[in-house]
């Protein structure tokens, strides 16, 4: 096993010290919640601003309002490293999601620099815009955007107080009339630290998770229309109850993604999230219900595979329960982000060179690197969290946790910077 | 096979003629809606009662507000025999529930009254104050009253505008201070014609339905606790989903009431009729879920089983779901009420002596005759409504329909005036 390239150390004090900082940045009595777009996230910027320029970075924000901080490569026109995550919340969101991510890249240029190490290559810490989904309907707008993928027409989606989303990307200093600036053809790897906000890791005892791809995220609603009757008078037999028929696709979508789960052909996970039963009174057998199924997966063959079987599923469903199956309709279909390999290898031998013990493992949620990687090779770490907890104020991760994941980074930093990129940044990229 | 005694008509122009003329004194735009308490309501009652006094009988309302209307018998002292239903309705109601009660009375009296038949015992025609639930949050007020089951606690629940119903029952000619005047001992007979609010007659093509028992209610309220989590990053296995768990008791209560109607014990229904999920989020596993149960029976032995047997089932879904349960609370349970054995016979004697198609048959719905059952001997004749729909603009029984079941009705009040209710009469009722 090769010894660790790095000699600089991540710095637990000053790491936890920014978390907690940044934390108090938040709406009074709503903790911890830093809104996309809200003063206290422009108020969180320019505390990360002025981080970034202390860590001797230059700082921008590109065109499309994401915050960027700049450290010279001593090779002029050489490929980017971009290392960074996102600082916005959800509504009572924690002080990790995101967060944690930046904190990691802003250290890891501060490690640097207190070592003296450049590097061959540019590093960009990267605080994306909006990765949370917003006040506009979008979520991950600043990696839209920078991967050539923020249209003109979600820029005129609407927000509080009628405000478009084009005038709160130049409210917070984005430029989005040359939104396609924001796009990106430089950089060479982009590395993405993250809490699980999930339980295995923990549940493990392991350091980190190397990523393997994000997942695809599928979404369908089901209406089934019965009829509605009268609780008393309506026998048992002639029923055309949508609640038992949806109540059957509850239990068919749990049992489909066990089965394609247990497949081993790659993570899955499918929920029945929202059950909404019509008119909903104690006295009236229900007449209308509408589920609404979340389904993730890693490879778009499995997800195909329960559509197809869901469909079929429902359609017997309907027809066992005498009601009418009058929707089935795919609400989004996104494809899976698979992590470049490369990064993979170097992230998992990192790993293995700074002593943590590291699985590979799927992101069952969205993230600004599944955008990245239509641009970039890009790649995730993810660290454990308390009890897989996320999005709620009791978020939590150890420093010692967050600390092992920044030094994977640092590591596979100064190895990239080293081997793999020098090959790809050679390349017409 | 007794040949009937009614040389008396119904007269199918009168019957429908008043029901038609009472469906046009509904609230404006709102077919048909003839809410208890409501101005409409009022001036529905007083075409009601201008209708009783045309048919020669005296007029009054009693201190339960119900209106009145009698024809005195020959005998001074003997028992009376009442015929009503309400002439309420629910919001976007039909023009039959009780309605059609209400003026089969009235066309009984009239019937008798014009062929100068008059009776051993007097004849009330009975208007039920606000059978279906108030906006006091009640039912059945003015068979409760005679019944002496308002409890005057019940008088100070409040309604619209801060109104207690004390006053409303003033306002509508009732007198609450004396509400125990309401309470009758003196009744010998009550009959009470409803449509079936069901399908069973329709589909069996038979005249009238006549009711055994009006089934117990008994609504149960379960909640399951899990855990919340990310849909995305929550692995199937693991899960405590709260949803599933209530999935598996809405098919449990579905295959428990199917099993025990099917044992030939009564008619027995349990529906699964409001299915809350929290936090009913896409990408949320559900953490919590409330479930309402409506269950129905004629016996109590079923009832009993139904609810031991659906605990029993519950703990063991929580169990394998990993959820809690976190309630199973039984909101309200009422005992069935039986129809009386003799006015049943009557009543499917006078079926057959009239030429009508009879079928005995639980009421699954609640009626003011449950409540008369505590102090006189009652029973009802369903007649056929199309689909079974009811509480609806669409509510509809054709004029040949309620004619039959009000000469079914007029033929029975002949024979218990003769045999039955002498008997009764005599007693110490």
């Amino acid at each position: 096993m090769a010894p660790p390239l790095a000699d600089a150390r991540i710095s637990s004090t000053r790491l936890w010290g920014d978390l907690m900082a940044l934390g108090e940045i938040v709406e009074p009595g709503q903790p911890y919640t830093r809104r996309s777009f809200s003063a206290k996230f422009v108020e969180g910027r320019e505390w990360l601003a002025a981080r970034f320029r202390d860590a001797g970075m230059s700082v921008r924000i590109d065109a499309g309002g994401n915050l960027v901080g700049r450290r010279t490569g001593r090779r002029p026109g050489a490929a980017t490293i971009m290392i960074g995550s996102h600082s916005d919340s959800v509504p009572g969101g924690g002080r990790f999601d995101g967060i944690a991510g930046v904190i990691a890249g802003l250290e890891i240029a501060r490690a640097l620099a207190d070592n003296g190490i450049s590097l061959e290559h540019a590093l960009e810490v990267i605080d994306f815009l909006a990765e949370e989904p917003s006040e506009f309907g979008l979520s991950c707008i600043g990696s839209r955007a920078m991967a050539g993928a923020l249209e003109e027409s979600q820029l005129e989606q609407v927000g509080p107080g009628g405000e478009t989303l084009r005038s709160a990307i130049e409210r917070v200093g984005g430029v989005p009339g040359r939104i396609n600036d924001a796009r990106r053809g430089d950089i060479g790897a982009f590395l993405e630290l993250h809490i699980e906000q999930g339980p295995v890791l923990e549940a493990r005892g392991l350091d980190v998770g190397i990523v393997t791809a994000i997942v695809g995220i599928t979404r369908l609603e089901l209406r089934f229309v019965g009829e509605a009757a009268h609780a008393g008078t309506a026998p048992m037999i002639g029923r055309r109850d949508a609640a038992v028929a949806a109540a059957e696709v509850v239990l068919a979508v749990r049992d489909l993604a066990r089965t394609l789960d247990a497949r081993g052909e790659g993570y899955f996970v499918a929920t029945a999230g929202v059950v909404d039963v019509r008119p909903n009174a104690a006295n009236v057998v229900p007449g209308e219900a509408r589920l609404v199924i979340d389904a993730r997966c890693e490879n778009t063959s499995s997800m195909k595979r329960f559509v197809d079987d869901l469909r079929a599923r429902a359609a017997g469903i309907a027809a066992a329960s005498a009601t009418e199956l009058a929707g089935f309709e795919v609400l989004s279909d996104n494809d899976p982000a698979h992590c470049d390999p490369q990064l993979q290898q170097v992230l998992l031998a990192s790993a293995a060179a700074v002593g943590c013990s590291a699985m590979s493992m799927a992101s069952g949620a969205g993230h600004d690197a599944a955008f990245l990687s239509r641009v970039a090779p890009s790649a995730m770490v993810f660290v454990p969290c308390r009890g897989g907890r996320s999005h709620c104020p009791q978020e939590w991760s150890e420093p010692a946790q967050l600390v092992a994941g920044a030094a994977v980074m640092l590591e596979a930093t100064l190895r990239i910077d080293r081997a793999a990129l020098r090959a790809n940044a050679e390349g017409d990229r």
